[in-house]
């Protein structure tokens, strides 16, 4: 059987089933029944706007890029994988010849072809194929919605490991409690952070935080009005509201009680100057959410405290493999974070309930799956 | 004799010659008599408005910190230094006991007395006291005006050999040709850089930035009006400035043709800009030049490229000493900065210049450095 | 009372009681009522052979370094501590003012004045001062055994933290399971190191790691003879060894099965030819046991396995606060190292049972502390 | 014509020519025709011992790796070069899949097919294949033979930039002035080093290192005898050794005056130890110089002093690039290392002449050369 349904964003907002080729794949490349889909805020972005920033959909793409499967069908040159093996996928395959590639950069590569990043097509498909080396085989305790959720924990794991750099002890703060912001702050306490701080304007989820891996929370302060009606800017709020978080939780501006790493993963521009206003004198703050393209930053403090700014993209070399041994070594665990089920045929729905924030019974959402086709991959071959 | 002349700020754009007392030296200490002190722009801002965001003048303050001179009474303890050595002075004695003090990083000590930082005496007095660490003996080679010029280049080496971490044959673009962006370029050329460009909107800066240390010089777009009369916003402004600065230098997004390191030496919004969208996926953007308290940044292309933003702040340990030996080496010369020279009395004159820009037979103003008393320091105590 | 009674090394093997003088305190200094100290090997070694390499006892010096006590009296300028504050001691002053000192690498430092290090008198005193930046105040919940401790856990944060570098999930093997060794071993594990393999001659050594933060033991091999009579190389003995070792313990030469960081805490020269050979390509072996003064190693495959090998010498900036962050957040726990307690007048049966490795009933040692006078501190003076 | 003539070391010291079969491209090779080779250490190491260290010749080998060439051929992907490109040839070709190859440290890649090294054929044929990105286009300027002398420096490069990050201004003494050596005492120049010291036994070496690239030199002691007729331990050897370099030429043990960097070269034991001896306190030692598998270093020195001490094989991500670049830019001047030039069909006397360090004239040799045939390449087709 040659077909391979999937799911298609056509154009903005206007998604449907179509029946795609099954791929051919290289000597070094496996065929992956994809058996679990996470729904991920980008994939949103591109449903509802058609672009984030620059990136835009010009022709119609295979939604989905977290995910999860069974190999059923291996390359020639492949040693490493079986069919029947239930792998994590890394979506994201790389030209391993330019110079970011070999300095181990390869997030950065230009020729990266990365599913549901347009042109190319994503995962939401009965099958896909992938370099076999970019396919991580789940132990047996482990899930394949563990596996599915390997790829946003990936994203956290390069923002708090490879890209900060946070060392045991150190303290954090998460500003964002979606599910990128969370991972975070289970990675940072995973890696021995002793206090972790959520900050979201939303109280269910700084609950959730709470509960998930954060040590404390932060609800930010309301916006002022000014001369009457006019609201204050937002660097004077974010001064404001950090002055407030700093004495609030008792972070001090340098020495054990300040905060090591400051993290925004909202994309909000508030989230930012916070961050850059609440972190210690020598601290890092690392912007893993997806915001405007602009945003304003309060320059003059990030130069006198001599802050290191960095943005973190994606995953790069070894962020898999930490991410899947956290996970396998129980340090994290990923199950509490799905709150959303739905099939492969309900994709729509699913995506519906991520566009929304809560499902069509009101329950609030944090991580949507979406299941493959309920029949076995040598079946379906 | 008791007398210290000193040229001190009373208030906001009030400048007066007070007489005040001889310091102490305690036992690792020096009495030194300054003999030359360089003009900062910073000495400036303090002068014209009062503060520097919100640090602020709030009682009468001796003015300067860029100095050299000759040292005229050793503390007990001091084995170092002796009577008649030329020294560069480093300005900012730390407290040593912080932990940002013990963990190299002594720019950040909260108990810093720096000179002409409120409420800290400066130096633009007949004497300074300075713990001996802090004072370099100058060889016989270099000038009493090479180490007035220590201070802004150990600013440079600090923002480009320290926090940067340039590496030879990599590409660099300075934005502003002051004193302390072209130190920036003279020390990228020295630790072998490949490429340096030199960015300022004033075409006399650009030559001499080309003739002192660049290897090429870009001259910004002029901004454009919109729709009839409304101005362009900065951030579409520099998003065409960087493109266009690319093509017109042949300057890539990534590999050998890319930026690797973008340095801002002026503290204007759209130079912070245009630095972060020319520089290459995964390079370096360095705030050395202090500006405004807020300024609107291309977060989104910060977080898509991993680029890394780092705030540089004053001199740290080894700074003084790398700019010693670059001096010393003659891979650095800093001689051609000076073009304006006023004696002590004249320090009225002299601070004139560095707000005009220029001196009153209108020659542009690139350093200017005031003398000391013209006797010996023997004679003078 | 002026008396200050010390256990005193006047010579090889020769240390008695004498009565000191209660030293003077600086302005910034406290004077602390020692109450408990540890013994290290380096006492021991000091005690029995005079030197420990070309550091040698040249005239009479109190013996002692690992301690922790209550404040007495406390210096004008001294604002963090005050007279009854419990404090780990951090047993080395150093001058501030050096450029190792500045950079943050202190423990170079040549002015260093380390406690029972010649010529400098150790804390084996009723009274010591100390710098008060270099007193760590003990949270309710720690006892004064604890800040004793902190000393050698510094040693082993230092080695495993500063020097290695280690990062959450990475592998390491640990050769010596004497206090350094363990400490280390429990360092890692607080690190979040997936792997930590104990390796020492003494089965009751490794049975107690495995009971304390070892995730897995090796025994070495013994030496064969060669030729009838002649024992085998160093060399060709730990190659058996380092493969035995990887075979029963299933370690590879790369990749996740590899091991990321040996560690000595042995000195022994077969340890540190096994670890040199043990770590994966790429690996890191670090060096914090004191052994001769030459040791052979397999030079060869350093250079082809392109190994970092890194000496680790006491202790530096911010090992001390994170050994008592480690131990405060309950992440180490150092009471079921203290195997033997003595008074201070048995300081003498106290280092016997560290020199021998067993007390007169035969219990092996690991951690011998002896407790100061017990009368309260305000009574002492 | 499918004639590839090539020199082949059939076993110990039994070197000849034999046709082989002109190599089939894959889609992203390029065939080269090789012009200028090198003959380095090791292969005069596999050709006299047959193996270096536990690396043996097996089979028939071709023998030759520092080479460049004329492109005679291109892969249908290849864009990047074309028919008639002179270029420098990275002679090692890696997997790109395993951890290493991802992370940046192609170097160690397990499945290396490294030219010349057993079992894969060397580059002394008439024509070779590479991955196109392996290939470094020579700028009109460049020679041939700086193409293939890329090769060696490429190894300094790695050994003094990237391994070491040898910074500006630092103090550097190379121990061994063969050709590597003298390469990394160009390499020091060029980054900037302040100080470069040779170390060699042979005087006519040390008078070439210090025209070429060095500042200073120094000519070991002579051994002695103890006892009447023992001679000295080496490690005994070493530290008098180390002193009197120490005194004769001002070497500081700390600070400004000390040794930031010891090279080892030459493989030789005396030669790590003196280099580990005289490397300031938290200095690096690299060992570049293959020697024996095992040698005997001053291990507490290296604990004490707090040294790194890292293997450097061969070159990684960006060391060719760098090599092209300083050559490129004339801070590195290849042509005087070439002191003998042999054709194709002279290779046996060449490899005669660097194994005995002179050619049949006695003139020294530095570097050897074998050209190509000399014919264009689309003839030789």
């Amino acid at each position: 059987m040659s077909d391979n349904p999937s799911f298609v964003l056509r154009t903005v907002q206007d998604a449907v089933f179509e029946d795609r080729r099954i791929p051919e794949i290289k000597d070094d490349e496996v065929l992956i029944a994809v058996k679990k889909t996470g729904i991920c805020g980008s994939d949103v972005h591109f449903f509802v706007d058609g672009h984030i920033g620059p990136v835009a959909v010009e022709k119609p793409m295979v939604l989905g890029h977290e995910s999860a499967g069974v190999v059923c069908k291996v390359g020639q040159k492949v040693k490493t994988l079986k069919e029947g093996d239930r792998v994590a996928m890394e979506p994201g395959a790389t030209c391993r010849v330019c110079d970011d590639c070999k300095r181990g950069r390869y997030e950065l590569c230009p020729e990266m072809k990365f599913a549901a990043t347009p042109p190319h097509d994503g995962t939401l498909s009965w099958y896909y194929a992938l370099p076999a080396d970019l396919c991580y085989k789940l132990p047996d305790h482990l899930t394949l919605e563990d596996g599915a959720l390997m790829e946003p924990l990936s994203v956290a794991v390069h923002a708090i490991a490879t890209i900060s750099q946070l060392r045991a002890t150190q303290s954090v703060a998460v500003f964002g409690a979606g599910p990128v912001g969370l991972l975070c702050m289970a990675v940072a306490r995973a890696l021995g952070a002793s206090r972790v701080v959520a900050v979201d304007v939303v109280p269910a989820r700084l609950a959730f935080a709470q509960e998930y891996a954060a040590t404390e929370t932060y609800a930010p302060l309301e916006p002022e009005m000014r001369d009457g009606d006019h609201p204050e800017g937002t660097l004077a709020y974010s001064l404001r509201n950090a002055r407030a978080m700093m004495v609030q939780l008792g972070i001090g501006e340098r020495g054990p009680s300040g905060i090591d790493l400051a993290v925004d993963a909202s994309g909000a521009e508030v989230a930012i100057q916070t961050g850059l206003l609440v972190v210690k004198h020598g601290g890092t703050f690392v912007q893993v959410g997806i915001g405007g393209v602009g945003a304003q930053i309060p320059a003059l403090y990030l130069l006198a405290k001599e802050l290191v700014y960095k943005g973190s993209f994606r995953y790069g070399p070894g962020d898999y493999q930490l991410a899947m041994a956290l996970v396998r070594q129980g340090k994290i665990d990923l199950a509490p974070l799905v709150t959303h089920r739905y099939s492969f045929n309900e994709a729509a729905r699913a995506f519906e309930a991520v566009r929304t924030g809560k499902s069509e019974d009101g329950k609030p959402v944090i991580k949507v799956i979406i299941s493959g086709p309920d029949v076995s991959p040598v079946d379906l071959m």
